[in-house]
């Protein structure tokens, strides 16, 4: 049924057939998943509402904007993508999220969320303006729906004077469960049938519909059809209650486990976040002032641990990122030690909080940011490379980048009596311990984990920050150790301040850095800048990703083709010590 | 009366004294700001309200955060600093905003609209886990009140379990009229006594209090005096109406000209922002597809024209800068050319969206940046010294900048059909323009604005960026030549990306870099990554800001201060050419 539909009408089809059409997507989500890893209960619970789009709607002429994407999946496998689905979140492959490049039926590209009832209006002002006739669709989670830029684009809505359609997707989860105030109103909307709430959604200009069963094809049509006429006189915002991971039992159980979900045969690494819950809840126990914040991430950062043992010094504020940071920022000024745990992309979203609210005031804010550098297959919307280069231009911010996880140990004990903001960055997981892990942690102090000879620099120094960093340059030491040549190794754990006293001291004509961030305003950068100003005469070539946005692919090939490749490392530093 | 309170408290006044102190304050506030420039009209309205919270609260151990901080002076006046207050917004002086370097009565500083609700629940939530006994207060305009980050603060009131006093100072002005939907179900509540709404406020967990005339002290007295026994249970919203620019018939009228105040006396200069509206406006006449948002700044930013001329194409969405780029981004993606201007400062709000939303997808849209540079006497919150730092990092975006007015109309022109990511800088005033405005504009070309010799390059080339920049640069070369001495100056319109041709061409020994920005990241920072992975052997000095937040103060002063400093550049061409 799924394969005919790649070249018939879906609007043929007959309400029965369309149930076959759910039981098949449904089935080739879940497989493809478990190949490929991928959002699985979000995707599953989106199945029946997004056939009926297809029934109803006229894609790609009628466009539909999927806030964060986590939902798309049904839509890539009914426009066209059936057959190339296999090849999902591998590199060239099918995006996990919607992608205006992949395909003409992607109106809008996601991945971070809240973005979606923004970018519906600005595609309905643009048919507007232009004349054009179709219908704008933004289709969100009620996660999403608690993010400040929701709010914002819904204030704008009459501002705009123009009509759209946001189904609200309602499984009371985000990543973990929904919580706060939007988010209890509707509830009480859904539950209750109170309707009295309805006069918030219409004092944004919006008329309410309900859906009751939002897994209901059935229901389904019936709802986007009695809301399509509605569209031509204003915009609806039709509320659908559905089940995240319908269909498969583990799943629905399971919503948080099996939101994102690994390919089967992953190997089981020691993870980063592991060790910050761990140190997170060593501290708590002796210091009461310290307190954790976290946006709707809380499993994926080791967190769950904290907030059972902690529940009064745990704050899971939902998928709003600046109020997180502000919050850190005025618990600091009141006398508390927050700290905020956040993926690398989604903290860009409080870059001015972490300006004007945490550095500012100079606060003893700590960042603990996972998912650092290349994240892999999520792709462009979630690679974790902007953050060294973004938090080293805000003044009063150290930022630390651990080599491995037991000194992000160790930084978690010395960032409990650091009295100013600190960033600590790391990525997901911790594949190698270095062998040094005593020397005693300083600001803007760098330690040396292979020096050729104790009393002199070697003819090259390599500075790399964090694992992958140091692993590619260990493995470049190995190798042409084995040729008979040699070069000190620094470990730059501290990105800033960078080590000036080391810099200056170094004696190498050739310096290597290597990083897992782009190379703009990253550390090569700022040693570029330090050996400028200092008038040293030494060789540098840097390593770190090129100025694009970097898709999606497996870590360690993406490492490689966008400019951290130890083969080149090693070629060039067998040429100058040659 | 005001002297006396400085050593008395004002819990000792009768209701009758309060009016006469109130009177004072506006006195004192009107004439400061006549001498000294700050925010009137917005402080004028707050004086009563600021009285009342005095006599029925006890700062500083009840805390207050003032949103964006346009409304303390009153507060600053009762708290000690009347002596001082001659000073405001000049060096070393008494801020325009709340500062807790300043004074143990300020508990949080603002400067950026919607942090107050996040940073009064941050501080509640101290006080509770440390068992303090404090009332906390967060005190906002209407205009800050429809930012993304008061809901996302709102959303999580529950969720800390805290209890805070919201003052929403209503005056139905942010700096242009306040716009957008919650705005109107506050009007509503105000105008018509429909209090269905209030329902919405009460699921956020709040108690709605309101309060017809704000700038009756008596009512006032009595509504705090309600609301400070009510936070014993819970939070509280207490809504005043308030009138922008109270007491002076001239702000009363005219709110939005008397919003921000430059001193008596200033020179009237030829402002970028003219320059801007009258090129949109010429643009807009030729192209149906251009479309300008503005986040409630539309009349500083030169504007005001455009609105009028064409009201389908102008969109004020209030203080809400991220929805104001995602717009941008998706009219964009279909098919409009957005304009999208904003202060340097303001902007850094939208980071996430500008990397997420504009430039992955590669959008013609274009930033007017505003602001850009040290902007004076507002402080350290609204120093737009970032920009060209986090704004070079993100793939895909090019940044220009004008050397003068006249080459912004120029690159305006260039915009029209640029179809990338663009993001064009300039500070508030044009003080000069240049002799050369006729090469062609192209992308990371620069120019020469002087050559001692056509055929080669000079000993020292200087390489400056903005107009500010080049006069520097212009100056020290013509009292360089006064000594016999010469240099060539290159006028880097485009920062992003370098004119990587003439960097290779450079045969100078010595290469000087000028920017009205930080270091760290900024044009001489990317100009050493070039020359070091070029290998080139001159040696390079770099002017720029350091890394620390920069204060009040006059313009040329703190570019002097901090770093572009004409006389040490002068030293330093002066000693090498010698």
């Amino acid at each position: 049924m799924l394969k005919k539909l790649q070249n018939a009408s879906i609007k043929n089809c007959t309400r029965n057939e369309l149930n076959v059409v759910c039981d098949e997507l449904r089935r080739v989500i879940y497989e493809t998943v478990m190949q490929c890893g991928g959002h699985l209960a979000s995707n599953l619970g989106a199945v029946e509402s997004t056939v009926a789009l297809f029934y109803v709607f006229d894609f790609p002429n009628d466009k539909i904007v999927f806030d964060v994407g986590h939902q798309c999946y049904a839509y890539k496998l009914l426009s066209g993508r059936l057959d190339r689905f296999s090849t999902l979140r591998k590199a060239g492959g099918i995006s996990g999220f919607p992608k205006r490049t992949e395909s003409v039926y992607d109106a809008y590209d996601t991945g971070h969320a809240g973005t979606s009832v923004s970018a519906a209006i600005g595609l309905a002002k643009a048919r507007d303006l232009q004349g054009e006739s179709r219908n704008i669709i933004a289709y969100i989670g009620d996660g999403s729906f608690n993010n400040g830029l929701v709010y914002e684009a819904l204030s704008s809505l009459k501002i705009l004077n123009t009509n759209i359609l946001i189904i609200l997707n309602d499984n009371g989860m985000s990543i973990s469960p929904t919580v706060g105030g939007m988010y209890d109103i509707l509830s009480q909307i859904k539950d209750s049938e109170k309707r009295e709430n309805i006069r918030l959604l219409e004092s944004f200009g919006l008329t309410y519909l309900g859906v009751k069963d939002g897994n209901d094809v059935d229901e389904m049509v019936d709802a986007l059809t009695e809301a399509k006429a509605l569209l031509k006189n204003g915009s609806v915002l039709l509320h659908i209650a559905t089940k995240k991971g319908k269909g498969y039992e583990f799943s629905e159980e399971h919503p948080t486990n099996t939101h994102g979900v690994p390919p089967v045969g992953s190997p089981k690494e020691k993870e980063y976040s592991e060790v910050l819950g761990e140190s997170l809840c060593d501290l708590a126990q002796k210091d009461g002032k310290i307190t954790v914040v976290s946006a709707a991430m809380k499993e994926a950062l080791g967190l769950s641990e904290f907030f059972e043992k902690y529940p009064d010094r745990a704050f899971d504020v939902g998928i709003c990122e600046e109020n997180a940071s502000v919050l850190c920022a005025s618990m600091a000024t009141g006398g508390l030690k927050p700290y905020y745990a956040i993926y690398s992309t989604f903290l860009q979203r409080a870059f001015d909080e972490i300006i004007h609210d945490v550095c500012a005031q100079d606060t003893a804010v700590t960042f603990c940011i996972d998912r650092a550098g290349i994240s892999g297959s999520d792709g462009e919307t979630h690679q974790g490379v902007f953050d060294l280069s973004y938090l080293s231009l805000i003044p009063n911010l150290t930022i630390a980048v651990p080599k491995d996880t037991e000194e992000l140990k160790r930084l978690m004990e010395f960032s409990a009596s650091y009295p100013h903001p600190l960033a600590i960055r790391y990525p997901r997981a911790g594949k190698v311990v270095f062998d040094a892990n005593d020397a005693e942690i300083k600001v803007g102090k760098w330690e040396y984990l292979h020096r050729e000879n104790q009393a002199a620099s070697a003819k090259a120094t390599v500075i790399a920050t964090g694992e992958r960093s140091l692993i590619v340059a260990m493995k470049a030491l190995q190798n042409l150790k084995n040729k008979g040549l040699g070069f000190d190794v620094v470990n730059a754990r501290f990105v800033k301040p960078l080590d000036i006293e080391l810099l200056n001291n170094l004696q190498s004509e050739y310096v290597v850095t290597i990083e897992d961030n782009v190379f703009l305003g990253g550390l090569g950068a700022m040693i570029d800048g330090a050996l400028v100003q200092s008038g040293k005469p030494c060789k540098v070539k840097n390593f770190a990703y090129r100025d694009e946005f970097i898709p999606q692919g497996k870590v360690c090939d993406l490492q490689r083709e966008y400019g951290v490749n130890c083969k080149d490392i090693e070629a060039y530093l067998s040429e100058v010590l040659a």
